[in-house]
């Protein structure tokens, strides 16, 4: 943290106790002001990532990097949300598949919706990469990107996950918002690299991240422009667009973002390519893995798992110096709630 | 222009003064206090702007549009820069064909190659798209982008329009420049939106316009991830990918951005939907159409041009109350080095 930020800090931490000193206990105002990190414990990770944040934003340090250029891209499921039992987005796919099967009688007998309507995960999964692109294409296309956004909105508020029984957008990690916030105020501008449908996140990443909707990279499918009753609308097509996900993430950096990120934050194989692009370019550079550690208060899973399995990029990991986060002890809490 | 803008904007002007005030004439001084698009003449068009922007950024007005949702969308050519006789592009595509040409002897006998060599327009434009299509993908593909990066900013320092025998960044609009940062002093996000290819306006758009890498949409081929000698690179590669023009603007405009612009700015029939897409969904819209008509400053074109036609674009302009701007009366300056 440079001196200018932390006075700022100081500043508004100043400001907040003036207002709100009576409501506020003195140790926690307190903490407020030295840890911007404050859900992280002590340790390498949490220093690797001070350290980093330190060496680039040093004016007229060796490793200082402007501000223009403080990109940080960070996947989404398994970083900053939790990706088991399975993918939110999945989640998703289901129920809508089953809230439109009245419309398909010929899903009862046709797979994958079959499987999908029985909730037979073991046959779903069988039917891989294309199950669930028809899954994706019967629930996701087929309707405007406004319509498309209402059924997100309506579904995020309402929907619960199976184990903890809270709205998904409550399973992001309290340590990953944290480090979010704090980058941003150290001049980042911080992105969303994600495998995930774009517009299944953008609705809500600006509330639950804050990173709105224009610093959101993900997978799509292709849409379409039209006049209807004199309205422009933009039509979904049940046709794959672009897969942000593995070799994808570079290209889509580059795509979408047209620079090169100098931190990136990732928990699976999906990521190894995004974080050698990021770190494998000389000068200093942040690449960080969430290793699922911590089975009782969230999941642990690494090399045999089928969402965000940890393998190539775990050994990646320790060839090319990235930071592993072990959740179980790097994280004091791991969601806001707790 | 909120109070409080204008108060920073008088502020900024009180401390610049405090430095700079013997080197700065009184006139100038007063002028920069009191029109931030000094530029452009007074008359319609110059009020739809400014009305425009009281209207949206009005805390309380029934038109108020909180910063986030301030999204401006430029197109390039035509609109920010001259776009005659041939788009920037081209004449890059030209040049680099030229400079390739030693590695290719079968092109002096093959289309649209020899025509290119030969400075044979007539012939290039005959070959239509897909002859266009040979021609960038022959001048902008089989490199990685790193690579393709350092050319176009190596062309871009020393090519000369063959009018203005002067930098093409330096045939930006003066006006335009203005308005940009006109509307970005008040909480715009200013994107370009353009036909152009993406990597070739990325290099320079944040210098010319202060409009960075992240913000900027444009046409595109495909990349390639690959590790090369221990190194991540993205390859160029001679495909297709997105053509962000006419009915592609507002598909690339919720693809890369992800809002609906309350703003938008084009030239020509590529723009029209770019501008239907911003302007036809009520609330309060501004759609602004840059009129060619000034054959003695720069050129004077629009329904039968080969290059930027403007024909059902001005139709559509009356038809939504679009501002079209008449460049001739409009603008008191076109370049900044006039």
């Amino acid at each position: 943290m440079t001196a200018i930020n932390r006075r700022r800090l100081l500043a508004t931490a100043a400001t907040l106790s003036l207002l709100f000193a009576p409501a506020l206990p003195f140790l926690r105002q307190a903490q407020a002001q030295t840890d911007p990190l404050p859900s992280w414990n002590d340790g390498p990770s949490k220093q690797a990532i001070t350290g980093f944040v330190a060496r680039v934003t040093q004016q007229g340090g060796p490793d200082f990097v402007p501000p223009a250029e403080r990109i940080a891209t960070f996947d989404n499921d398994g970083t900053l949300w939790v990706e088991h039992p399975i993918y939110t987005q999945l989640a998703f796919a289901l129920d809508r598949v089953k809230a439109l099967a009245p419309l398909h009688p010929e899903w009862t007998s046709t797979q994958p919706f079959k499987a999908a309507l029985e909730g037979d995960m073991k046959t779903l999964a069988e039917s891989g990469e294309h199950g669930m692109a028809e899954l994706v294409m019967a629930s996701h296309a087929g309707m405007t990107t406004a319509e498309f956004e209402k059924i997100v909105t309506d579904w995020i508020a309402t929907a619960r996950h199976p184990r903890f029984k809270r709205p998904y957008t409550e399973l992001s990690y309290q340590p990953m918002i944290e480090l979010l916030a704090y980058l941003r105020a150290n001049g980042f501008k911080t992105f969303i690299v994600s495998g995930g449908g774009v517009e299944f996140m953008r609705p809500w990443t600006e509330r639950v991240y804050g990173v709105p909707p224009e610093q959101v990279v993900g997978s799509s499918i292709k849409t379409k422009f039209q006049m209807r009753d004199g309205r422009p609308e933009l039509f979904r097509l049940p046709e794959l667009n672009f897969v942000d996900d593995g070799p994808g993430k570079p290209v889509g950096i580059n795509e979408y973002i047209g620079r090169r990120p100098i931190a990136a934050f990732g928990n699976s194989d999906g990521d190894l390519e995004m974080l050698q692009w990021t770190t494998m370019t000389g000068g200093a550079r942040l690449g960080l893995i969430v290793h699922h550690t911590d089975a009782e208060r969230e999941y642990a899973y690494d090399r045999d798992t089928e969402f965000g399995r940890l393998d190539k990029a775990l050994d990646a990991a320790a060839l090319n110096k990235w930071t592993v986060v072990d959740m179980k002890n790097d994280w004091k809490r791991i969601f806001a709630f707790e």
